[in-house]
């Protein structure tokens, strides 16, 4: 059940608009719904930091009994691993020296776990690896019909697999497939539909794994739009990420017997700028404040019911008011939900977040791409 | 001429990707074009930091003639008036307290100009503004077509500009019309029926301010779009914002007698991350790293020519070869052309700036949404 903010929250008065509002007890019921799932299922959890970039909302998902945390650059592992955050995984194959350089680096002071598709990733990992370190634990990334990255066939998995357990310093630790596009498919027979192709592509790849020997202790993948079907088999553990917020993009997926049982938790915190037009009214949160790539807010706290926003540039949106409907004063603040989350979240330095009482604290944003 | 840079260039090995890189004999071949434009037009150049938010990048600007730098927000105003750059005027029209109250500290402290659309903006600067200091200069924003900000009436533009003359510590300036609709139409005609409609709008305004005695010094607008037609009158100075860098989107536009006189000069450096798939590959500059609203790069460098683009999440481009070419190396790096720059720069801290002789030297992005 949505816990409705107020957007004129005398705690909120201070505040520079645009800036992002994190209902914590969303968040919190979300964290603790997924878990609950996830250990119900008996399948663990290593939900995506991407989304996030918070180490304060990945100890509350370690804290509610997730394995570890799942990492898009090494940015965002160097900046979890030194807050502490164990059982790190990057889910995205880096392929030059410097970055790998980097990696090695912190997989000699912490215990990661990275995913590779291609040899010469493994041979310059081999030369910059401390050999007197801890051994890296490495992952085959399967490309799932996403056709990003990943390894297209089995032989070449096995190929791979045989690659790192043969090579000092590291050890096989089983395959991901990431399926994005699946996870935003609107229509929840076409997404039950789509995740059971990627888990019998997957299951392939195991299968030949399997036959010559190899043990693939983890198959690690999925995501908030698919997971409900991904506890079925093939994975042990789910790199959700999106249900911690539940942006305007999720919030318009259909699922069996309702809607995703998650609630929208993040919101973009915007002012009323200009009121001089009639049936409509302005914001200063545009294109540099919420991600261009998904739907406009589907959730709007402070506006006339049944009003709509379109993006005016870089600073500005404009909300259309229905017929009749009086504009919100000029200053007055308003909450728009998050359009698309993880690259909405990367437009801000930090979240403020609004806990008991209504009383607002402030997490940074971290790992955002740097100088 | 577009100065064609190296992707693989060796003082960008060790540039962690994706990165803005900003080419800087392009940029001042820009600078002085445009410098050079308005000189032999008789207008004055007031550019747009919402585009670059660099301040070496505006004293280049004002070392080429401009009058001052046009900011959109009042973080931008604050950090280029604390980096000593005169000539500031804020164009948006700010209407909450907190924010009012910082430009009040700025104004008390640096000769800025700022727009107003609303008597109740004048109220409260009038109670924050620290009484003994230099007066505000207050310019009136008029909505000439995009609905967004700005005074929709004559006689609401007269009044107002009476309360500004009439209230202490402020003097009137003139008027804004900000046309970003029309900056974006790709068809030169069209354009330029956009631009003389923009102003004869203003015309208006500036005949009902005239009629009753009241004198408009500053008539500010205009942009990399629509200048060359705005020189024709009305405007006594330009906001042009994109013309240092060119964009795929400004790339499109037509031009009577050919494209934009503009080159491009700010790219982003990314890596090849996968190389598996036959006739395409991966990049690691996705949509946290190019804004999403504008065509994807319309010029790349160091990929086979005919080569196109397309998004693939946060982190990830793929780029879809033409049959028979060969992949760049994995590892190795490519350019590609900002997709639409102002949102662009604002994901990234810095730009990695290639001078003479191909040093490079890093300038930071300041005043993104902070916490």
């Amino acid at each position: 059940m949505p816990n409705m903010l107020d957007p004129n929250l005398p705690a909120f008065a201070d505040i520079q608009t645009p800036a992002l509002v994190l209902d914590a007890s969303a968040l919190q019921r979300n964290i603790t719904a997924m878990a609950e799932f996830a250990k119900a299922n008996g399948v663990a959890l290593r939900p995506h930091a991407k989304t996030h970039k918070s180490t304060r909302i990945a100890q509350l998902q370690i804290e509610a009994g997730a394995v570890g945390i799942s990492c898009a650059t090494v940015a965002e592992i160097e900046a979890f691993a030194q807050a502490g955050i164990t059982g790190l995984l990057l889910t995205t194959p880096v392929a030059d020296r410097p970055k790998l350089a980097r990696l090695a680096a912190v997989a000699d002071q912490s215990d990661i776990s990275i995913v590779v598709d291609h040899a010469d990733q493994i041979h310059v990992l081999h030369e910059l690896l401390d050999a007197g370190s801890r051994p890296l634990q490495v992952l085959i990334d399967i490309d799932v019909g996403q056709r990003r990255t990943g390894i297209v066939d089995t032989a070449s998995t096995l190929a791979l697999a045989q690659l790192i357990d043969a090579t000092p310093g590291m050890t096989f630790g089983g395959i991901q497939g990431f399926a994005g596009h699946v996870q935003h498919m609107i229509d929840a027979q076409e997404r039950r539909a789509g995740a059971a192709r990627v888990r019998a592509m997957l299951d392939e790849h195991l299968h030949v794994l399997a036959e010559a020997g190899v043990k693939a202790e983890i198959v690690t993948g999925s995501g908030t739009g698919a997971c409900a079907y991904d506890v079925t088999g093939t994975f042990t553990e789910l790199q959700v990420g999106s249900y911690v917020f539940m942006d305007s993009d999720y919030g318009k997926l259909e699922h069996e017997g309702g809607a995703l049982p998650y609630d929208p938790s993040l919101f973009i915190l915007a002012t009323v700028t200009s009121v001089n037009r009639a049936g409509e009214f302005t914001v200063d949160a545009g294109v540099k404040a919420m991600a261009f790539n998904g739907p406009v807010p589907s959730l709007m706290l402070g506006v006339p019911e049944g009003s709509t926003y379109r993006f005016g540039g870089d600073e500005h949106g404009m909300i259309t008011m229905p017929d009749g409907a009086e504009a919100p004063k000029l200053g007055s603040r308003v909450l728009l939900l998050t359009t698309h989350c993880d690259p909405t979240v990367n437009l801000h330095a930090a979240y403020h977040v609004v806990g008991h009482n209504n009383g607002v604290e402030t997490w940074p944003v971290l790992a955002r791409y740097g100088a």
